[in-house]
């Protein structure tokens, strides 16, 4: 038996390169483990939360659903789908809701920091908050329990969503016998600084991102704008700033080792900068090409994610029955 | 274009000759007038908030749907269906939830009163409070919604329900474009008093219920326990009694006339307890014959629900639809 792991991905807008190898890289070599079989979906109806618009919306899902298709999905080997082609999510999702108590959801972190930030500001606790945001670990754990889900890699930020998930398959559980198995929680390694062009974290809030899609011109000049001490060509440089950390992304060990070297032995910081486009440019450039493929041939996209829809509903329905049994439905 | 007429039934176990007069006759009355479409269904995932046993989910939804059958719910004209066959209904539930403040759940009245009572007791605010509870509005409003109900006849202590639903369609049009009607509430007159075996409220809280679908015998039975004052054969009695009430819905205007003479001119109350069941029985009995018929052949009532879902379905897919194309999911 293989191991189930589920993953959703939120259609936030484009991404970046710190997304890549924060997220998307590791989900990807993930998949290459022939013990897991990987459910990966496009969260749309998570997403509706927060988005509302609708051309967003569209564009965005196309946009993640490409992305990670382009940087290795194979459609053949991870069940790969829309959160929104699964209309079992929302029946078992209102079937949760009566075994979860409202204590759980007053204190999930999502929540929580928005009373917060209410309270500071004065206003009244549920301001500006909507039942999708206040619902949503719920809907994530009908998501995680429709599939068996053995395993649920997430960032330490979204741990509680999988022990919310594990409460609610337990109240399940305790009242109408065993038919949830509960997922187990598993810790992403931050698996490299991902620095953006400032030096600090990348990230679209701090303006530093370095888009992953981008056209190879734009690429160059993103990484131009690397922020740089003001060292002169021939002064020696040190490794601790953000282009070298940059660099040690995109190449492997070696070229890593020459790069550090030619640093210190005083590579000026525009050379620099070319190297680091060629090494990352030759990464990106096979995705590259595959995701303006795909985001020129759409209804292929439609037909992967249509198949892979297929291939969950056969579990989600089945799952859905044992549960409709259950309760009496 | 006929108008669409909505109304969801709890199972909530057997029906008594209050839920009859008060609830059903008139409900089936509405689907007399041919400018009317009704949409009647077994709510099901609603009972689900507090219906947590099995067995008795099974044994209630198939008893409310044989009763409206028995009463004459007639499914050619009538869209008789169960919620749990509409997936739609879930998916626009998750939608609605994205559009619907946490505010507007915190004013309903259902969810107020659990508060108060926690308050009043010292416990939690929401202790005890299920996330089902907290959402039934929600849910109610996709049940509405989704049919394009131009009309819901609801009891008084049912009106904010309605309200929310037209609440909640205008969240969503104002953000998205009108996709949704909004439904009128149409308060319901109480159409008798429906007194019980002691001249109270007719209740199962009471306890002085009268059940509507029992054997011939035990229907003699349960009149028999109708209280009555101490006057002996021969003296006049009053018509301001439960006996006398309770005749009135059975019998029509003549036989009710009739029948006030004999009281006055001395009927006893064993006589008038008879005289009660005849009438009473006429009524019923057709019905019952149904209803135990539809007992026994559980598959024609399944054939029924299926028709009707499908039906239902039919529009459902397209409101679902277009609210999809709204949101660009």
């Amino acid at each position: 038996m293989k191991k189930i792991v589920l993953s959703g991905v939120k259609p936030t807008g484009h991404s970046h390169i710190g997304n890549y190898f924060g997220a998307i890289k590791p989900a990807i070599d993930f998949t290459a483990n022939d013990e897991n079989l990987c459910f990966y979906f496009i969260a749309d109806y998570h997403a509706l939360t927060t988005l509302k618009n609708k051309q967003e919306m569209i564009d965005f899902s196309y946009d993640i659903a490409i992305t990670w298709l382009a940087c290795g999905v194979d459609p053949q080997k991870v069940v790969f789908y829309r959160q929104s082609d699964i209309p079992e999510v929302f029946e078992l999702y209102w079937i949760l809701c009566n075994v979860t108590p409202k204590g759980l959801m007053n204190r999930a972190h999502a929540y929580k920091a928005c009373v917060e930030k209410n309270e500071e500001a004065g206003l009244d606790r549920d301001a500006g908050v909507n039942m999708g945001l206040y619902n949503y670990p719920i809907l994530m754990a009908a998501d995680i329990l429709l599939f068996n889900s053995d395993v649920v890699p997430v960032g330490l930020d979204q741990k509680q969503h999988v022990e919310i998930a594990r409460d609610i398959a337990t109240y399940f559980n305790n009242k109408y016998g065993k038919v949830f198995k509960l997922p187990d929680v598993e810790i992403q390694k931050e698996t490299a600084t991902l620095v953006g062009l400032d030096g600090r974290k990348m990230s679209k809030s701090y303006g530093n991102t370095i888009g992953l899609f981008t056209t190879a011109e734009q690429l160059q000049k993103s990484i131009n704008k690397i922020v740089t001490d003001s060292r002169l060509p021939s002064e020696p440089k040190d490794t601790d700033c953000a282009l070298f950390k940059l660099y040690k992304l995109f190449a492997d060990k070696q070229q890593t080792a020459e790069f550090a070297e030619k640093l210190k032995a005083g590579l000026g910081w525009g050379e620099a900068k070319k190297q680091l486009f060629e090494v990352a440019n030759k990464v990106i450039s096979p995705m590259r090409e595959k995701y303006f493929y795909y985001q020129n041939h759409k209804s292929e996209v439609d037909a992967i994610l249509a198949e892979g829809a297929q291939r969950a509903r056969t579990i989600a329905r089945k799952t859905l029955d044992k549960v409709r049994k259950a309760i009496g439905v």
